[in-house]
């Protein structure tokens, strides 16, 4: 017997329209889970468990009579406050149970980062989203939302300013194709470069899907208030005059940096998700920015839904059902599942610390990086050179500095200030793309070296 | 400047006509690492680094001048003899290198488990693999080289008793196709079987895909020694004779774990790689069964060379980097890279312990399924029933008993012997591919269970 969903409530949903054929095409076959399932309820003598199981004492010298799965003793120094049962066995497909709720808890306590937020919108939000699905880190979530809605050949929109490995990820892997906008005006979003690309990509696929990322890797942006309001509503409109279903990624990598109080204090997932028109977000975070834990690889996608699709309670849990297995089937063809240890680790510090107090042991690293912020951008704003301009940022970690193509191109820039004047940098020079500049990590960089190296920048420049 | 390779040297070996369009297209650009390389050497201030770092003194109470990247402080709670340093951060793209040089002797070290090895062997082995590749797991390795060969639409060859999830991977994720072959005759791999889907396949397309497992899931199979070299043979002679690139996948997920001493002792990955014919070998293992960590997501993806591609060394280095290139690039396209954890305790353990230590501390968990293995297959044998066949099994975690179609359904059988005898087992049941059986993970069973486990199905059988 292969248990297979229908997939009915998707199907009623402008979600499928939107799936790449892989992305109609893909579920979990349930079989397997089912047996050993029923197995743990209703059996004595069970044979189902694929993990070598033995009485510990029967292969660890000193062993207690514990059943356990069988583990090298040695992985026992590395652990500690851990049981080699959080380290050693797989976790659930999409991610242990407890994180994944917690991580719903957290996503709902980052939408009270603005001030508008209500009752009525935590209700809807709690409601109409998906438990998030783990994935192996930030990357794996874009990657498989991206192979989920976009088939070899169809486009995906972004700005022309983004982060190179989503060109990786989109072109050189899935084969599907960017079409970038010129992401910015007079120092504000290019809205109408934007509505021009959803309207061009509207004539020739019947979906519309877009990648957006605040805080921005590599400027820095992060819209105003008055900004985020404009591209909501642009959307907005945009999806309800066009009629087709849209799809906006929202890459969160960087969601917890942001520097200045009169830019968007929160993800933008949380106002497209407050939309009664199709525009459908997905948001893409994880534990590397915001726990501080890169080399940890657990990521999440949330899939928010909408309340017109919706007629009662138990439509509601079947589509999330639906949802559900098709994002596990993704996760169990492509990794099977998420490492477990820095799943243990982020349940442990949920379990131990509140919210608040996580949100204060994080404070001072980001203090650190807006009194960087602001001191780079305060030491290049008193560079007179018409040769550059700095791109609007206000927050997350880099900054992004365009250099005029005619006079200095972006590559012989970064080598000339690496070998004259020992200042590393990278350089991100796209003609096509009309990108000629240079991205600066200040997240890494020293306050106290900071004037120095905007000053040996300022020194390059003049040889030009 | 986008540093891209050329690939000239692969594209001169057979691995690239058997490459899928995905294959032929990804690659790493190099240059966001090129600028970074440069500036760790170049510079003395670096402005490349994206993951936030400061002296530790400046985010943790009480932490040191050091400068390092920044993370909680909750975070050592749960570590012991590993610094944050070999936690917090990113993993290079394709894993920590001493891991990857780790896994590269060891992976010669278990050629050695067979008495024909010799020194030319080792010699070939050594300079004609390349460096492994660290995957999130061996399924991602198992996804990773299907999307490196399979277009949507291909075929690959597996026997019709696989593990379930390649028809996740290959099926309903990748869209490609498996053309599958009856596992056994007469107890015996079923060589001609396996031809013919070779033969078939080579009709429709221009290159062969196969993967292969043994120990094999579901059934425990090893081939014989006698069988091995047939299959070796079988698949070298018709390499030449159709004269296509033959990719042959080694799923060696269960590699150490054999039980018989008449049986190949070693992966089948070694003596592909010494035919000299376009037999392809790609080598895919991980630390799941092989170091017990399943929850780890750790796994290697070697691939077998050809001395005939070559004409001299700076040729084989330029090959061995191209097809890292193309690997990295499919890596960071998926997943970025592979959890740290995981690798700093395989690093640990590689380094603190030599392979023999390493082997011999996982004795006692083999010892301990060797017993299970003959006491369960003695229990079977002992059942005279004409309705069930055990299929060879000489190795691994599970067996596979079949069951007789036109009296019993494997399904409806699991379902009884759950509700009457409280036994849990997984049917597998595929009328197309001619299986219906159960598949007995003794893994996990306790020994002393194992004849009251095989008594009560050998009850429940009576029951039809």
């Amino acid at each position: 017997m292969m248990i297979i969903m229908e997939f009915t409530e998707i199907k009623k949903t402008p979600l499928f329209d939107a799936f790449s054929e892989l992305g109609k095409r893909i579920f979990l076959p349930e079989g397997i889970f089912y047996w050993s399932g029923r197995a743990k309820k209703e059996a004595e003598l069970i044979g189902t468990i694929g993990s070598a199981h033995a009485r510990e004492s029967d292969f660890i010298n000193g062993g207690s009579e514990e059943w356990l799965p069988c583990y090298l003793s040695e992985i026992r120094n590395y652990i500690n406050n851990l049981h080699v049962k959080e380290i050693t066995p797989y976790a659930s497909i999409a991610g242990l149970a407890d994180i994944r709720t917690q991580w719903k808890k957290w996503m709902i306590k980052k939408s009270l980062l603005d001030e508008h937020s209500n009752f009525r919108e935590i209700h809807h939000l709690e409601k109409f989203t998906t438990l998030p699905v783990i994935t192996a880190g930030l990357t794996n979530g874009i990657y498989l939302a991206s192979a989920l809605f976009l088939n070899p050949g169809e486009f995906i929109i972004s700005p022309n300013k983004r982060w190179g490995n989503y060109d990786n990820i989109i072109s050189r892997f899935i084969g599907a194709k960017i079409k970038s906008f010129e992401f910015f005006k007079d120092d504000q979003i290019n809205l109408e470069g934007l509505k021009d690309a959803i309207r061009q990509v509207a004539e020739v696929q019947k979906k519309i899907v877009l990648i957006l990322n605040f805080p921005n890797n590599p400027t820095g942006y992060v819209p105003s208030k008055q900004e985020a309001r404009d591209i909501v509503n642009a959307l907005n409109d945009l999806q309800q005059r066009l009629n087709l279903p849209m799809i906006v990624m929202v890459d969160d990598a960087y969601e917890p940096y942001i520097y200045r109080e009169d830019v968007l204090q929160k993800s933008l997932f949380y106002d497209l998700h407050e939309l009664k028109t199709d525009v459908i977000p997905i948001k893409i975070d994880g534990i590397s920015k915001e726990l501080l834990l890169y080399g940890g690889r657990i990521g999440f996608l949330t899939v928010g839904l909408k309340e017109s699709w919706i007629s009662d309670d138990e439509q509601l849990e079947l589509l999330k059902n639906e949802i559900n297995n098709k994002l596990e089937g993704m996760i169990r063809s492509t990794i099977s599942n998420s490492n477990h240890f820095y799943q243990a680790v982020v349940r442990k510090i949920f379990e131990s610390k509140g919210m608040d107090e996580i949100i204060a042991m994080r404070t001072p690293v980001k203090d650190l990086l807006e009194q960087r912020y602001h001191k780079i951008n305060q030491e290049i704003n008193q560079i007179q050179d018409d040769k550059i301009s700095l791109d609007p940022n206000s927050g997350g970690f880099f900054l992004f500095m365009n250099l005029k193509p005619d006079v200095i191109k972006a590559t012989d820039f970064a080598d000339h200030l690496l070998k004259k004047y020992k200042v590393g940098v990278i350089p991100i020079e796209k003609p096509n793309d009309n990108i000629n500049g240079i991205r600066i990590a200040y997240c890494s960089i020293d306050i106290e070296k900071i004037p120095e190296f905007v000053s040996r920048i300022r020194s390059a420049l003049k040889d030009y």
